[in-house]
């Protein structure tokens, strides 16, 4: 908790490496937050055509390019999902699934967020309803917990609920199940809806089941849910020329602030984003 | 003039090369106009490292990987300055130094125009100041014209003037001097105003010179020059936020449309507004 990083970059997608690149060019610190892996939607692309400078080269290749820059350059890479930030003062508290850091300004590049969210959850948040294991975790100690989960990088997370709760269910929105604890239950069903009467209700289409708490684990968190009061503009994060946000400090680039979703655009975006940030780094603002 | 390219490229800076890259990867014809070096701006730099992808890479070596992507997709490169753009309808006359094509749509890639225009030079106007040897050069037959050139791109021009016309002067805003027709007397003057009376009159610090006309042949024209109407904002080409400029079917992005003068901003620009021309020749706009 020590270091206060000039620029936190959420996201590892071509906006958050372009701008990282871009504070290392400008001396400033930066550090990349990614609790998945690094640039993987550009790694499905089969083929890669029209981002300048490299002529027909798969996703994984160029995905590969990518962070070898980042590489190249150190820039600390934190494998952690970050939950949500606080502007405490003239700087930011981040808090991931695994510890706090601190950074004077944040920039979003957490690409699109796909998944829809379940019905009946935007009324538990905080109710029943929670983000993250670590964090809330031990308010379930030998209780039941139900986690949704839309990736095997949150399989740790559920391990660490099992160690704590006295019953663990797991719907896994995903194929490969890959190291999960024994002790936890896992429900082959699609949850249609959650509700809460004394406990918490997880509705599938033929039965219901009662938990105490319910964990929603994504690879990509509402943009709104990680800043407190950040303006959306339908699914996307509202920024303005200099891709600043409404709030003060937050800026955010590529696929999370509008179409389309494309290499070039991000990267553009992303360097914007930088060089605006440290910007207002240098005047002190 | 029978081929219609779906657009026209002015320029070869990343944001051309880019918009280039993603016309072909949308499967519509696109040209590039450059009347200079192909990148000439990036092969100066001597590092380029906030790229991404390229880390620690040399100007020299970007612009190549830049050219050899434009090459490998068989982007036809016409060496000729545009001149001018005249709405044609549906569609687009292009107005080279050496001849005219046709274009659907247009985007604007021609950098920052630096130099700053000459004292009355914006009053004369075809009125005995021209942009263009070869389009206007023939008016000048038997008669005494001054050329004014910011590189050596040009002597080939001044070369064809020295055949028409009686006597050519030559002011080389520029060192090396390559290939200018022994007939053509090079001034090594500065010029500090030109005026009209019955002839045009070039003043320097210390004599004046009268001729017929007087041919001013910059490496980039002024936008507005280029495209007549066309809206500024200061020296810069004002776009919307899907880089289309006031005049319907011209599109312009990087260094022409403002700072920071970036090549990742170039490069998202140059994909974005190619994308936008491409939709509005997909719905027959």
């Amino acid at each position: 908790m020590d270091q206060i990083y000039d620029i936190a970059i959420i996201g590892s997608g071509p906006a958050g490496m372009s701008a990282a690149v871009n504070c290392y060019a400008r001396d400033k610190s930066a550090v990349i937050f990614e609790g998945s892996d690094l640039a993987k939607k550009i790694s499905w692309a089969p083929e890669v055509d029209n981002y300048l400078g490299f002529s027909n080269i798969s996703g994984e290749e160029l995905a590969n390019k990518f962070i070898n820059h980042i590489k190249d350059l150190e820039v600390p890479i934190i494998k952690e999902r970050v939950i949500q930030l606080f502007p405490m003062g003239d700087k930011f508290t981040i808090t991931t699934n695994n510890d706090n850091y601190q950074a004077k300004k944040i920039i979003l590049a957490i690409g699109v967020v796909q998944e829809a969210k379940i019905n009946g959850e935007a009324d538990y948040i905080g109710q029943g309803i929670s983000y993250c294991a670590t964090c809330d975790g031990r308010l379930y100690k030998g209780k039941d917990v139900l986690v949704i989960s839309d990736s095997n990088h949150h399989e740790e997370e559920a391990n660490f609920l099992a160690d704590l709760a006295e019953n663990v269910f797991y719907i896994a929105k995903y194929k490969d199940i890959k190291q999960l604890n024994d002790k936890i239950e896992v429900i082959d069903k699609e949850i249609k809806e959650i509700d809460k009467k004394d406990k918490m209700i997880a509705e599938f289409n033929d039965e219901k089941l009662a938990v105490d708490g319910i964990f929603i684990l994504r690879e990509s968190i509402p943009p709104n849910e990680i800043v407190n009061g950040l303006e959306l503009n339908g699914n996307y994060v509202k920024v303005d020329e200099s891709f600043a946000t409404n709030v003060s400090g937050v800026y955010a680039a590529g696929d999370c602030v509008g179409s389309p979703f494309q290499i070039g655009k991000a990267v553009g975006e992303g360097q914007l984003a930088a060089l605006n940030a440290i910007k207002t780094i240098d005047n002190n603002e």
